[in-house]
């Protein structure tokens, strides 16, 4: 079985319309809704899709083998930097609330990692009423955390930063965890938002290794998408410090968790070699950028359930683990 | 016959999931387009639509009578202000494009009226070769106007300034119109868009009328939307002035053209007593804004080609001047 | 009988001279004084005045048959911009003194409007200081409010905004009506100090409309001046929303009152019917903007009391609570 | 016979009624003008006033001895940092004008120091056609220069940089002396304007000496007002960095000139020491800020001529040079 | 004997390395040390020293004769303006550490000033701890204030201004002297750091006694480098408004202390006209700016206590009060 | 034998004791200069250095049998974002000189790579005059190029703009490499420079492959430090992009060259594999940031040549490219 924690959700166009409505009008419209059917939900998932390569999510899900997908928001739609922050507000919830829907369409298949409502014209504290509702109320399992709501505008607050504590007390009493990603990255940060993902973990796994909130939070659950940005390759590089300081940079790393979601094998055997297995969960972020054909392989670039496979130093326990038994654990599955 | 000179495009839900994710990437996954089909279209032109009262957009010209409308962008959807500016100049590219489909698929019902790619990060001459691309090559018959590019964010330069001089070479060099119509409007401003258009329009007659614009091109055609914002209602306050400086400014105001966009018959009436029937076309914005019914007259509060014909002072010829013939003679139709 | 609820202070040229200082030496000369006589106060009033049409300040209520008339501080004099803060409770204190004593050198022609030290340095707090002072220690009987205390260098914020509310509050205690009126504008604004406040009227409408101010202060008496800036004209536009909502606009704005300082017949025959009679009171703003001869009527352009007496469908009745009886109730002459 | 240098015009409230009418409807009016009567510049300079003391400006002038004096616009008053740059044109130029007049009225009696409009919005070189004009067709003598036209806003550009070659130009080919003085000063600056003219003369004759200003224009004549600001005392400070080039400071400061406006005698004869009598011209700023009697003594503070007399060292020739002399050589009178 | 109140330190280049190290680490190397060894700090006094004119610190003071020497940070160096401030705290404390050093080494010779880590990123109250510390710990007699924290890049708050209150509360409690000394002067300031001492010291005594700081706490003291800036010569321009208030600016002046440190005789009978022998305290700043010979005199430009000598008016005991008795009463020596 | 170009130099403290007094008086004391003597230069390569685990620089190479050392600034100390531009034009020409100093003094065992003055305030046309110099009349073999040059304050161009392209012009007609090395990194960036650097490298990758620089310089010669930052690891990320694009994003990594500089084993065969022997070159940064003994191996963590020697894979042609050949290659050594 395969349980792959790092899904986005495919939802209709006319969710997006809704989003482009609400930027348009800046909420004079009022709160509305996408007004999405039940019908238009199930097309959005079975219809071929150009951009997936022209296939449909469920196909891409049955053709991998996976059986159950953690779907959160598609993160570079999230506008947490857009103003007044209702906008963000209204949007985050018409989100989740899609995403709540599908997984109650296709329970066995899916489920719901919440976005969060991260204006920096709100508190924290407020972010966390969305997390509440999402957990509480609908289900969900976890939540995405983008670590810079300013997309790029601006430098938000390290994570290390005591700006943050009121959501990690909100993860560590609702027990879920939460998957650092971030959202859009505008001009003039001079990244595109998929290279701003890359570029915020490295930060993330930096500032919560060089603060004291895992220290503070012992309990909390942190997940770093696409393998931990750049730190499990550049990991020697802390290690000078970490001895001069008297520990080990290798054992403060295994306090967090990583998905697989890296395109070649070799990153993801230095991934489990640097961090562990046990630290490891199955993240494909299918489909989405890697839902295209090697014309060399025929694969597609987002077959990473292959990639783990063709790992042979691995055996069977290590892959269930991989694959299935650490997410169950982790998310309580 | 009626021409209705201030009607805005009816798109599907695909052309604001295009606009949602080029504003979310930024423009990372390239220009790519809406993706539009023809069936979805003629659906959009056809289909009952909730935000129009529950009547699609053709019942709605069916309704009123309305043989031929121009149409242009969704205002509000324009974007303007959003960076990078090739964002700005693909989504205006695809809106114009789409409105050119519409024309082809129903050639007898709308003529086109382009938007303009007006980022402040481009020069005023750069707006121009999308107006004449539209114009020479789509067959469009005019332009709106955006007064304020920066959507309330911060000022432009007034009107009479020497900035917007490319724009008018280069109308007068088409010999189309411009329709003085703003587009969004963000915060810290604080109307929302709509009120925007209104302020926007008064100011904009205000700085035409008290600069050399109009003397430094006296073939340049300008039509004020919503009959002209508060100007005609408060044209006394400016009289004194105009005195004072030895003209009138009744004289003044009849250099401008204004459409009807006004919602009660008092206010069309003081607009053709303030500027003349003969400066003044039919324009309905239907659908829109005004696509509910009141439920004291079960009238659509846009039916403003009734409101025109309660008024009981106006002769036939000067219902067809106000219905048909001024736009004729203005857009060349 | 007629009273004018619009009229503004005729100061000798030391007010100004007095303001000039104050910039100029930014308080280095501490508070100081304008140091004018009585008889410079009665000859300001009584001398002909170029700006005025080389009339009087007497001589124009005369002519006019105003009987009495409530004056204010020339709104565009009161630099709300300027800092410090002390500057503007200084000139803001002398200009309300200069006030009080023209009313007690002409207690039967004059009752003091104040104007407000509405500095943004201050809170809306302290502003009140002075409107209680004016009030209760010198027989004011209502205040200007400027809805832009930054004069068009930025955005101030909304008039529902709870910023506001002290001056609500203060306003209710006293039970004294407040005049919306802005004050001067300054660039980087495209508008004179003169359009600004029709612009500032409108969004103030709209802005009390929109919001919970008037439910939240039911006894609260608010006079738009200039006719409302753009709504009355406008108000069809904002049925459509309105309706939508459940309501009327046209029952929502007659929480409000309205001057009738606008300039053409038809436009107060317009207000007249938007707002009704009842909401309505006589302002001319004389002398002032509008102090110069139409040269084909041979009128003052600011003859507004014609304007109503030509309107044929007022009877006694509606003319008399027109020119008195209305701003006798509002503001408890 | 003493020649006063350092003489301000004493105008009436008209003048600066005016400039606040300005600066209230920031050019809504127009240009306009002051419209003052010659009768009223009369009374200006014979009224006794308030503000010296309870004394007119010729009186002052009498009772001292001073023959001749030359005026310049009270700097405090010249609003540089004003904006639109207009403003700062119109008022400079009425101020101008307006000293003129009185040169005309009293042509014994005064001679024309102009004020420049010296906005930061426009060129230097803008700025010299009002001295141009002055100087060529109203006969001025010199320029007053302020060093800071931000007034205490944001900081200029020093004195030794390129931006002030045009003034230094012009100043050389009119040949007449620039007077350094500036105008006013606002927060956040921490200076009142009087101490500011102290700070920028420092500044001003640091940057001079520092620069090749005065290498570049050898012809180039400055009179550095009150006495120098802090140098003359503090030059030891900079005489090592002198002597580490190579030069003596002492020898740069020559290169300057400066007016006597010192109010007490040891700060006279220090200066006289530093920079020698062929230095120094006489300036009293009479009447202005000095003009209050001294208890003590029962002289005004002002009475700088005393002072200088009361030096016993000064045989006649130096006395002569002072009160007469060096400044006919200088102004070319 | 001779009591030098304006010493700094002259430290081994490992101090100004370890800053550099700060500035360019940010701090990511931790607090660290400079790593000065004892050997070291001797022999940044008694070497030869091309700054200093290729003389020890020490030779200079026994050439001078100064017998015990105040020594406190090199104010150019003291760098509050840098971000984050814990790098300001960090280098302030070392610098203390150093000069406590250097007193524990030659406890006849030096007695330590302190600096105080003023970034403005943290609250006044916060410098006073590393006041109490040296004063407390070391056995510091005094502290250097920098009256302009932000170096030069913004105006910071006058020092009257109640933000400047915890300092003097501090000082009196500790009963030690603060010598008014600013630090750096960065772009966009038009000044030299050593012109910005005297322009901060001018501010310092106007502010100072234009407030009502010294009435609040009547046992400050305050010591003014540099003779006072431009104050003692500008003096009599602040006569004019302490009359019109009643006072006598001189009385005024008393109440503040003066070093000694200008460069010529004239300078300093001046000062010691002004305010009094016994407001005066012998400062010079030697070795320093001053440490270059006069190639005229064969003097070094900083040979103040020549100076001193040279003027022939003072006595016996008022040149012992210069040089040594007011200063042990000042500092309780 | 080994080369290992990544070497940065190692100075006596007089060197940023210069730099420390550069940014305290801003230049107000001239160029001047570090006053380093030769013995100087040789102490601070010989003696044990606490940061560097208590071992010299040429112990550190000779135990690790490093023959020839490519040596540049210490990137952290090149201060390119300090203003005026002059300073960094001073201490960058300082640091330069003392490297040639340096390799003059041991030419067989260093080779100088320069730093470049790249302040924002001046044109990179003007960053490039020192390029020049250094390897024209100093003998320098190659430059590092900072890609921020506002360590962290804002955001700089990117490297694929067109502002870059003087630099890859110079570099192109001089023949030498660029080593991207940013320099500092300030608040408000959330990171330390060191990880800076790896932020920096991995946009400076992406930013390089996606823009037509490359391609408009086809001879260009780029060596990215620390082994490319994230982008080895993350390259499978780039791979759907470039498929969809035509091309292989492997083939494209080729176009650069990249060190070894990476402190674990796992990392440089992930490098070697994903961008072949061929385009790796040695670097180990030695001394360092990782010069300290892993208490678990024994070894430096900077015993890079130990890592590499470890690969069984690599066969002796293959460590012979790595360890020389491809650095004689690319620098022409």
């Amino acid at each position: 079985m395969i349980i792959d924690v790092h899904g986005h959700v495919s939802a209709p166009a006319e969710l997006y319309s809704y989003k482009s409505n609400l930027l348009s009008s800046r909420g004079a419209h009022g709160r509305g809704g996408a007004g999405i059917s039940d019908d238009q939900l199930r097309a959005a998932l079975r219809a071929p899709n150009r951009s997936f390569g022209g296939v449909s999510h469920l196909d891409h899900l049955d053709e991998a083998g996976i059986d159950l997908q953690l779907i959160s928001p598609r993160p570079f739609q999230m506008m947490h930097s857009e103003s007044p922050a209702f906008l963000v507000e209204w949007f985050t919830a018409e989100t989740n609330d899609t995403i709540a829907r599908i997984c109650s369409l296709e329970p066995d298949r899916f489920r719901g990692v919440c976005g969060l409502p991260q204006s920096m014209e709100l508190e924290p504290a407020a972010w966390t009423q969305e997390l509440r509702r999402c957990v509480q109320d609908l289900g969900f399992v976890g939540a995405l955390l983008n670590t810079d709501p300013y997309e790029g505008l601006r430098q938000p607050p390290g994570l290390g930063d005591r700006f943050w504590y009121p959501v990690w007390e909100a993860l560590c009493e609702l027990d879920v965890p939460a998957m650092i990603h971030s959202a859009g990255c505008r001009p003039p940060a001079r990244e595109s938002y998929s290279l701003h993902f890359i570029q915020e973990e490295t930060l993330a796994v930096a500032a919560l290794l060089q603060s004291s909130v895992l220290t503070d939070f012992p309990e909390l659950k942190i997940v770093v998408s696409h393998g931990g940005g750049a730190i499990p390759y550049q990991r020697g590089r802390f290690s000078a410090g970490a001895i001069r300081s008297g520990g080990r940079f290798e054992d403060q790393l295994r306090k967090l968790h990583f998905d697989t979601c890296l395109y070649t094998r070799d990153a993801i055997e230095l991934l489990l070699g640097a961090v562990g297995v046990d630290r490891c969960v199955f993240g494909s972020e299918k489909p989405g950028t890697g839902s295209v054909r090697d014309p060399e392989t025929g694969r597609w670039i987002d077959d990473i359930h292959l990639l783990v496979r063709d790992i042979e130093s691995l055996d069977a326990g290590e892959q269930k683990a991989i694959f299935e038994a650490n997410a169950r654990a982790l998310y309580r599955l």
